[in-house]
């Protein structure tokens, strides 16, 4: 008799996303003509640059000609996109492009990578976080039932409050699987060096692996923030870093990502020094066949003079959006983080509201879409994130209807 | 301190396309102008067909502007290519939109679809087979360590011989997951409708689920073959079914394919029913962030009138190839199977050879690719696996030196 992975049934209700979305759509259907602004969305609006479209519209022909078909590429990549990774994400860090493993998507990589290691190790996850890292491992059964209290028993949460200032601190138990995420879903806290070199530090001293999510990289613009974690000595040896194309340039229609694995981040284990590269590279060559060839192209466009130019304009145009936001809400007297590093802003509830309690508020009352914090863990309790990612033209009156709800 | 996942270990050596790949290129830095005839190529050649070209670049073209742009897309697949799909693939056999889930390869597809079994379940696997089915589940706990014999302890396999026309047989120990492919990757040999009736028969009686591979499923021709396992009554209720556009429209560049899962399949544990269904599309919404848009529209494209037409001609072209190669083969006395209802042919390899030994022969002595069949299996050893993908114009040639070995 077939039995099913019993871990999956520890998985308490649904994903955030979907419930939102059931929520948003429930209410559509009863007043068809409110004129909803999304300040939810974690998705881009803005068509892909002019420079990624050429290439691809290029490469989609080049598959219809007997002289430049390409049929299965490298399950890693091909290396036409990871040189042009290494020279214009990594330049002076030092990372080759055998180190670099193009996949479709971020939340793949992050949701796979965890396999390669045992059910056993103790994992330590940011609290809020994005959901993946923890319904990942709740599936791979490291986790016992969800907790009444929130969370799973067995997840060490690293709680990131307005007291840390939203920086996760090491834990007073052991743990070996880290997962940091900066600037972060969903708080828009992007680290600074002394955190990072506290937790590399760490990870050096207890043989522990970090697994670096730089998805929002790009957004960085602190002085005193990290944009990688190669920028930390000792970082090859202990982590792991995980970037996309889709808040870089748009790309959550196309799908393309990369993670880093350097060769110099090996496992001891009874004497013998293991390999995370050569591990990922089984993986990846078994279970994944790699991203289109056309979309590759469409990437390696990014690297491009014109490229760099184009998608530069892109993120400085939701940074804009996140000044506006964040500095509307400030002036209405919202306690607001994040939105200077991450197109994310992090916003308290008024009155002590529970944050499904705001999110009903703002959808009921005003036709505003956000993200309820909670979802993000027990710590997002009382918060909700807004996105710069919603239409420019959009956000005035988006800060019009805040201020009703101010007032 | 971070522990490995220890079953990665027991994996025995290398991938087998990669260790040919080696040999291959070896052989090629020795002797950089042999005119080397590839006949083991499992990958397409011939370009990809004018309305999915079309289709491809007007969907790029699409992104690149407010109007048309897609961002994040739903993870199982748009609903335009699972109505296509629905009603071009399974048109009388009943299959909903709903229960067809699109993604980027057959083989991540059945890689991961074991996540969602218990490690305890008992593993049926063809021998010879496709080694994704065999590594995914070493890789996942349900294995063994290899033996010294071949294969893994822990798994059931499943002989294909001549003996048994290379239909697998029910074992003679109870399983919970079977594995089973038709048009079989290696033998080329589709499966009759008797034996799938049993299989499901089995199924059913035992509470065990069938996951079908039926990524060659356009090139059967035969009457008596089966297409879908969904034409055996009762199999909605213990069969899964994987297909691809990879060999069936050159998408192997593309990435591009998908699985059914029917929501009639339900597993029951402790009295209470639980559906694949729910379990899969869990999995995917937490792992997985659906195909690119382009990609998607490509393959609604082979659905359209001209594109069936294309399809079909490009088909029809491989097939007449793995007539002309089984003809000629078999009038130089070979021992030839598959290649009617397939694009592979099995070949016995002459005078007892083992498998990679004709392989070095035909390598080295004649520059002709094959793949050892010892790779896929203890009872491929003595085979090797044609291919129909390589090019028509090399198919003569090809022949000739093949009557220089038979002779």
């Amino acid at each position: 008799m077939v039995k099913l992975n019993h871990h999956y049934s520890k998985l308490a209700g649904g994903y955030l996303f979907p419930e939102m979305e059931r929520r948003v759509a429930a209410f559509r259907t009863k007043h068809p003509d409110a004129p909803i602004v999304d300040l939810g969305i974690g998705d881009v609006k803005e068509p892909l640059c002019p420079s990624i479209i050429s290439a691809l519209e290029k490469a989609s022909r080049e598959l219809g000609s007997p002289e430049t078909f390409k049929g299965y590429g490298p399950a890693q990549g091909y290396p036409f996109l990871r040189e042009a990774i290494a020279k214009g994400d990594y330049g002076s860090l030092g990372i080759s492009p055998d180190e670099i493993f193009i996949s479709d998507g971020a939340k793949n990589d992050i949701g796979n990578f965890q396999e390669i290691f045992a059910v056993e190790n103790r994992v330590a996850i940011p609290d809020p976080t994005y959901p993946v890292y923890i319904d990942t491992n709740v599936m791979a059964g490291r986790t016992r039932l969800p907790l009444k209290t929130g969370g799973y028993g067995g997840i060490i949460y690293l709680p990131c409050t307005e007291e840390n200032n939203f920086l996760p601190q090491l834990p007073n138990r052991p743990c070996d699987l880290i997962y940091l995420c900066s600037p972060s879903n969903p708080t828009g806290t992007a680290m600074t060096r002394e955190t990072l070199q506290m937790w590399v530090r760490y990870a050096k001293e207890n043989e522990a692996v970090i697994l670096f999510d730089g998805a929002y990289e790009a957004y960085v613009r602190s002085p005193h923030a990290v944009r990688s974690i190669y920028e930390i000595p000792g970082a090859k040896e202990v982590a792991v870093e995980f970037r996309s194309f889709s808040k870089t340039a748009g790309f959550t229609g196309l799908r393309c990502s990369y993670c880093v694995v350097p060769h110099s981040l090996k496992i001891v284990e009874s004497y013998q020094s293991f390999s995370l590269h050569a591990l990922w590279k089984r993986r990846q060559e078994t279970k994944f066949g790699g991203v289109a060839y056309p979309i590759q192209r469409a990437a390696a466009a990014i690297y491009s003079e014109q490229g760099k130019k184009e998608v530069k304009a892109f993120i400085d145009d939701i940074l804009d959006r996140a000044k506006r936001l964040r500095d509307g809400l400030s002036a209405l007297g919202y306690r607001v983080f994040g939105g200077t590093d991450a197109p994310y802003l992090w916003v308290k509830t008024p009155g002590k509201m529970s944050s499904w309690e705001f999110f009903d508020q703002l959808l009921e009352q005003h036709y505003l879409v956000s993200v309820p914090g909670s979802g993000f863990g027990t710590e997002g309790e009382g918060y909700v994130r807004f996105s710069a990612f919603s239409e420019a033209s959009k956000m005035t009156e988006a800060l019009n209807r805040l201020e009703m709800v101010a007032q």
